[in-house]
């Protein structure tokens, strides 16, 4: 084992003895076992591992109002190990959130003490249960409560397995980066994964030189010696430069009779029978508390009326300075106008920027709002996390990326939808429109991968007026949003009074005499209304809709205007066939009888100029009018 | 600036002077500065910073065929920083591999010199220019040649910028782990990102002291010092135990005159001006050498034989051995069985799991082919990326995690599909029908990415039968495939002498008198046989397919059948409702005016017991039921 700490660094008198909060320790292993058993699934032993850092955690270094878990003032825990889920919940149980008994109802449809956390619990902040994410969202927790001015402190517990995930690094990095001293993270190094023993089981030096080289203060303790846990979380909260990370050396099932250190018992309840035994055992080991213990509540002192930043308490709008028939102008900087003009007046609102922000035009935000600009570096995993963290307590944070490139964050994305956590995804740099880069920039399968989440709301703007009102949408609408913007400079169809909903589309072109519907979006808007006018030369009338609000959807105008056309469709999108604007719209027209020709790309696209490969990839005007009167007249 | 090495250390006498490879760097240097120019867009300032790195490393260190690039005795090399193509490029062109000329095409649709490197190009083994992604390809590629016995080396080049891609910390901890001393990675670290410097500019004992950390050799020199670099590389390849990095210390767009170490010049090509003037001062620097630069060839001993293992040698296949009406067996768990035995003696396939081996059951693989199966941990990037290396040279291997886990790796997996590349990847639990666990291990959205990716084969067995075939369709499959598995034990539909194909569905009930279609994979399809059963006990007749192959997807049998059952047709899946079955059934019949009625989940599940949750979101047999004879009542 590395340098170790001993209780003779820590200088602060405790608030309990060690003996008692070894005494909760023992109740939240009855408790973890108890529950699992009950639910004949769930993970006891990876709860074992962690009943002392939690009974320390909980019940004597984090202050916290109880019946108040997300005030501002409360320090702030992350179960990143989320599989722990028992002891989380035998944790809050015991310090008087809910009733002890409640906990047998674990993993039970009709209770929300589900198999990982998620924040249906008022004490869950984010929802974890996908390794490796925990600490991210703590920066942004951390990064929060900087900005608030209080000095709450965010505490992470991770599980060892989970340090071989590449985000953790990134959060690791990005955490010395921004100093955050108040950021404390705890690993639980019970040294067995699930199927095997972790890469690097006790080699506590190695762990210590890893942290260490990232900028982290790093603690190496016994993970069962009370005494060594809070004087380690007490030079953590010493720390004025640096976050902490306590490498805290521990043994899986720890405390449950014939599982500590046995290989093959990860995600084990107990049976029935050797559950009665091992609470039989612990049971012994209590020596009777008097009841639910009472964590140690926040100093409320100046700090004490600090609220978290409301996401709705105003939402400031500015008109678009854009010209119908104006200068052509980039959708992805639009957004960056308005992220700037709306957000420079409102506290809530915060950018993260992967080393794109000249491209993605955060720059202008960060340029009127530096102290809540965040560069992110190329870590789009770690981004989306901290946005999550942010998100929880109620700020609105918008990630800026490659649209390409979110797919690295796919897997945060998808956490911060279970747990319907209101991140602002703006992803540039769509579609083949993007032009010679080539395909590994170019985010052909965002739609698909975002229109999955049922949680997630996706907007698509055609032009730069609409860009910037969706970037006001999203800002003022609840829960996870996608901006998708194009890279090329585009026409400006809008006119700055335009009013724009999500669920809403737009009917930019309409007759009496439509007998086809074109549905668009972004880029192929404007390729759709040069379309409609060289149909409208052979005299072919054609309605054509700009989507706008991909998911939700605007079903209602696309079965009216559908139907007014005779129930043939074209789709047309700058995205992959599959997942996209066309099988939005089929979904939206499963039940009318249509005809629905789908434009799109099909293949993996070339590097070349933005207008070839729109043609190249039969996503132009010209493939539009072929196939309306290819359709029209295999219709007649 | 660390401990740096110097030529001293260097026992061997380079092949070339310094002075001739310092010749070549700015020929490089020209041909970057020229080819991006003629472009009008690219990167020739990150170009300028590794060319003496490429010069070395082609002309001196490594050796391989221009003629025949993947041979396996060549050394290897791997762009990770892919918007350095042009230099990539140059280096091919002036080792001999196409004329010089040829780089003026850089970018343009009729040439394959594309923005970032991809595979058609016979010299590039992996797709890059997401970065952070060539390293995890490195490992692939260097346990590759240690399976091989060939004793050819990897050189991966990063920028610095990458670094702090979390998946660049699983590779460097995977690499240690294997011990690869084969492999040998460079950071280009040239101080300059794209919006702004790096994290850690030029703090090279802190990137010294992190790749150390994880196990790794480091070295750090002055990049531009061609008899430094030398030395570097010499006692990389003197490694026994170890990979090396090599931290080089570089100038972005070094020899550019007014651009060396200037920021804000990323990603800009020099205009013609500049660029003339760029040239002529570089080609002051020319001395005049004689013509291309033959490389130095592989040493041909007793490796000389030595092919890839190729790909479809044979293809051996095992009768399953479950019993129609048998008991209920895992598709998960026949997925394994079936990996094992036709792995067992097939050289070309290999396996990686994600520390869920007991879970996927690659762990019978793992006991007949020791040798050929590899822990990645819990770091589901880098497996995809290490399986990337593996396929580029002929492999087959399978990846096998959860399904909600490859939503990590999604990056990994597009750039993999964008270079056809025949990753195999095998995600279990899917589903809602996993249970107890909840959410964040449901994989809810693999249909929706992995379908996206034009070049992906996507099957989806609903028996242990078919999950056994399936495992052979995909491992005789050229490209990447998905295998999406379920978790429950599921009755045994098929007989052991049923013929799968990819691209082809199965009729698994039909009369004269069908009503309506019901399409339905994987779990679903049990309870859509359940609803055939009881709707026929009510006089109704219903066909019903099992998908099988969702991608490529049956068009031809899904029309006949819709037309055969009126139009009337209810996709069943337990996926999203977006970017599944329902919607590829949708795209497969949108010209032929049915009405579609999906089946799927439509919210964030909640933990709950497997039967209870598929009927808690709509997609068990009475929902089933149900939506049969509403559609019915409506339809007539």
């Amino acid at each position: 084992m590395g340098t170790a700490v001993t209780t003779a660094e820590s200088s602060r008198a405790p608030h309990r003895s060690a003996a008692l909060l070894h005494e909760i320790a023992t109740q939240l292993r009855i408790d973890s076992v108890r529950a699992t058993t009950a639910a004949a699934s769930g993970h006891p032993t990876s709860c074992a591992s962690c009943a002392e850092i939690m009974s320390v955690l909980f019940f004597e270094v984090m202050r916290y109002d109880v019946q108040e878990p997300r005030a501002a003032h409360n320090d702030v825990f992350v179960l990143s190990k989320g599989h722990a889920a028992p002891i989380l919940y035998a944790a809050w149980a015991e310090a008087g959130a809910f009733p002890r008994e409640h906990l047998l109802t674990l993993r039970r449809l009709d209770s929300d003490l589900e198999g990982h956390p998620t924040p249906r619990l008022p004490f869950v902040d984010v929802a974890t249960g996908s390794l490796g994410q925990g600490l991210s969202a703590g920066i942004g927790l951390a990064l929060d409560a900087r900005l608030l001015g209080v000095d709450r402190r965010t505490y992470v517990l991770m599980g060892d397995g989970e340090s071989a995930e590449g985000s953790v690094w990134e959060a690791a990095e990005l955490g010395a980066r921004y100093g955050l001293h108040n950021l404390c993270a705890t690993i639980d190094i019970n040294r067995l994964g699930q199927s095997q023993p972790t890469m690097l089981q006790y080699e506590m030096d190695v762990y210590k030189a890893r942290w260490e080289s990232f900028g982290w203060q790093a603690l190496v303790v016994d993970g069962h010696d009370i005494d060594a846990l809070l004087a380690a979380y007490e030079l953590a909260s010493e720390s004025h430069d640096r976050p902490t990370i306590v490498l805290a050396q521990t043994v899986k099932g720890k405390g449950l009779p014939g599982l500590e250190g046995k290989e093959g018992e990860h995600g084990k309840p107990l049976a029935p029978e050797d559950a009665k035994r091992a609470v039989a055992a612990l049971e012994a080991e209590l020596h009777g508390h008097d009841g639910p213990w009472a964590p140690r509540m926040p100093q409320r002192g100046a700090e004490s009326n600090v609220r978290p930043v409301g996401m709705r308490e105003r939402a400031p709008t500015a008109a678009p300075p854009y010209i119908v028939g104006g200068k052509p102008f980039a959708p992805r900087k639009a957004f960056g106008a308005a992220l700037a003009a709306i957000g420079r007046d409102w506290p809530a609102i915060v950018a993260i920027d992967g080393d794109v922000r000249n491209s993605t035009f955060t720059e202008y935000f960060g340029a009127v709002a530096p102290e809540r600009f965040f560069e992110g570096y190329i870590a789009e995993q770690n981004m989306v996390g901290m946005a999550m963290g942010f998100a929880a307590r109620g700020r609105i944070p918008f990630v800026a990326t490659f649209g390409a490139f979110f797919s690295r964050a796919f897997d945060f994305v998808r956490m911060a939808c279970i747990g319907d956590t209101g991140i602002k995804l703006a992803g540039t740099h769509v579609g083949v429109s993007i032009g010679e880069d080539g395909p590994s920039q170019m985010g052909l399968e965002d739609l698909a991968m975002m229109c999955a989440e049922p949680t997630m709301t996706v907007l698509y703007p055609a032009d730069a007026t609409s860009a910037w009102r969706a970037t006001e949408l999203v800002a003022a609408h609840a829960g996870p949003c996608y901006l998708r913007l194009g890279r090329p400079d585009a026409p400006i169809i809008y006119a700055a009074d335009e009013q724009f909903e999500v669920g809403r589309c737009k009917v930019l072109r309409h007759s009496d005499t439509d007998r086809a519907l074109i549905v668009a979006g972004g880029v192929a808007v404007a390729e759709a209304l040069s379309a409609h006018d060289d149909l409208a030369t052979s005299g072919v009338q054609v309605r054509v809709i700009d989507i706008f609000s991909v998911q939700p959807v605007d079903r209602a105008a696309l079965v009216t205007a559908a139907r007014a056309c005779g129930g043939i469709v074209i789709t047309v999108e700058d995205h992959y066939v599959h997942g996209g604007i066309g099988d939005v719209v089929l979904a939206a027209l499963a039940e009318e009888r249509c005809v629905v020709h789908k434009l799109g790309v099909r293949e993996i696209p070339h590097s070349g100029a933005p207008k070839e490969l729109l043609h190249r990839y039969g996503i132009s005007a010209s493939h539009i009018v072929t196939t309306v009167k290819a359709a029209l007249a295999h219709a007649s």
